[in-house]
């Protein structure tokens, strides 16, 4: 069968998936041992080009099909009031080169994650102030970064609901980690929406604009939805799938990233999370999952930030391993053996697996 | 002919190479934009794991044929003499993927740069006040990271003869642009050698050690050696190549990352550097290198820093084209048109051709 268009067969990787690796920024697996996730480590998926901003000529507008047009500057959303919020964020796309045939875009293998502390502003009371008309049925978030895609020049635009954007957990972020936004995570202001996939938080946000019919945009209507085939209309993606990760056991070596592990074991830690409800259950095998053994999950920290995990492995001799984890939120969604294939790769979170040599 | 071991001649990416270039950080070449690179968006090159290090358990000694032993906290380092120097690093191996036969490692295209203000302590007086032995002839210096490499455990590790850690720009540096180091950077402290390729500059250091022998370390006597065959010894890397970097001109496609650029032209900018010395030329050419045209090259901001700069591009006509740019420093060397190939893929500064399609 051959694979269908924008797909591959390939076991290798083209140069357009190398040029988008060598700019999209993953999370080394080791960095799960934090908490929160130091500024530079979080993963970063950027469609078109970083902007460069000049904040003082930087504003955010709230327009459309509202009673009242506003225009605000950087000091003015600082003068609002101020929350934060700690929020795992997941690229849609992560998983990706573990689906067969795969997507030909952005390669992630299991690194798109990262949880920050994101402050600024909540949204509702600022689409209150504009008033929503009534025939307003959703809100589009216009980001400043600009590029070509579908053949089309566009704007990174992605829209909310009415009931998405009275949510009075999605805010107009202006600090990352108690520090200004990196010009990579879109400074000056950007959305934050907790709980799902990353293409909902516009980046370097610079229009807020209610509009009376549903929005078409490349990246609502064509992008960010499972489909089996190209010329479905698809389900869009909204909520982060349920999913855990381990921090790597033991040390790897240089090049292949392989691990190696004592016999005597290792303390096996990772985190957790789901957009739907929180992690109960983290289970690990190293019998291919023919037996599972239970590990501790931390309660999660904030609504929609990851939980930790752990437990104690002991290998049961040395040789060649493969490590899986598996995590199961409050609504009884568990992670899958085998990613649910779709065109676009998105929405892959089936278990992570670790091979390992154990050494004798 | 049969690639050498250890390199391909596919068009396409392996397993492995995707592995490292999914936790390794490329600067986008939009950010060339910045004089100084902000957090998260410098280049990482990590052979092993990025340590998690608890900074009231850290360490660095001073050792070895050294009169007398030191040990140092952080906030020892940090009450001695402090400096900040704005400095370009670069991978060693930045622009592998454009040599044939390629080696197999972290599959860099250009992107493997950036520029950074270091803040720390002059090693020359840490170094007299250990006292190096008469019969001392390299000071090793070690990090925390940990991995196999050659199928053998070692902790990362690099030497510096006696003249070279008598400079007065190599510092121990415990800051980023008035930030401690965030872990990826090689948190709490780690060595910066300005003007030499990143593979000098020790992360996560903690030790130093004074030797009366020439260190065989793996990082030192096999990687980071310029050579034509694996038997050969090889030659050492040492002083960055002559190179320039544009900003790539337009509005990017995705998933491509093709350029778009109107007809009327664009102003071309980017940075230049050499680790030898000041660049004094920059040209650039849509004609293949028939013609050239000379940009705009500022003063270097520091000693071994990035120098802008910038020139009007009018293109001839509508359609395909590509540019080109090209430095040279004042001790003559000038970037090739083809990289001069190695087994390790080290490097390779040939000229950045940059595809693009002006519109009509």
């Amino acid at each position: 069968m051959d694979a269908p268009k924008g797909t591959t067969t390939s076991a290798e990787y083209s140069d357009l998936e190398l040029r988008l690796a060598a700019r999209n920024h993953g999370m080394p697996l080791e960095v799960l041992q934090h908490d929160v996730t130091p500024i530079g480590m979080h993963y970063l998926l950027i469609h078109y080009d970083i902007p460069y901003v000049d904040e003082s000529e930087w504003t955010l507008t709230v327009d459309g099909a509202v009673g009242r047009r506003l225009t605000l500057t950087l000091d003015d959303l600082r003068a609002r009031p101020a929350v934060t919020q700690r929020v795992t964020m997941e690229c849609a796309g992560n998983g990706r080169t573990l689906m067969r045939p795969r997507a030909i875009s952005q390669p992630w293998i299991y690194e798109a994650v990262g949880t920050a502390e994101w402050t600024g502003t909540p949204l509702a009371p600022l689409i209150a102030e504009a008033g929503l008309d009534d025939d307003a049925v959703e809100v589009v978030f216009t980001g400043l970064d600009t590029g070509v895609e579908s053949g089309k020049r566009q704007s990174y635009a992605r829209s909310l609901t009415r009931d998405e954007v009275a949510r009075d957990d999605v805010i107009v972020a202006y600090e990352i980690n108690g520090q200004p936004l990196p010009p990579q995570h879109g400074y000056p202001a950007r959305l934050i929406v907790p709980g799902w996939y990353g293409m909902a938080s516009v980046k370097w946000l610079t229009s807020i604009t209610a509009v009376t019919t549903p929005f078409e945009g490349h990246q609502q209507a064509r992008a960010y939805r499972l489909r089996q085939a190209r010329e479905e209309p698809g389900t869009p993606l909204t909520r982060i799938a349920v999913r855990c990760l381990m921090v790597p056991p033991g040390v790897p070596e240089f090049p292949t990233r392989h691990r190696f592990v004592p016999r005597a074991g290792w303390s096996l830690t990772g985190r957790a999370w789901s957009g739907a409800a929180p992690v109960v259950r983290v289970e690990v095998t190293d019998a291919g999952g023919a037996t599972w053994q239970e590990a501790r999950v931390d309660d999660p920290p904030a609504p929609h930030a990851w939980q930790r995990w752990s437990c104690d492995w002991r290998p049961r001799g040395a040789g060649e391993v493969e490590l899986w984890c598996r995590a199961t939120d409050a609504d009884g969604n568990t992670q899958p053996l085998e990613p649910a294939w779709n065109l676009g790769g998105y929405a892959g979170n089936a278990v992570q697996r670790v091979p390992v040599t154990v050494e004798d």
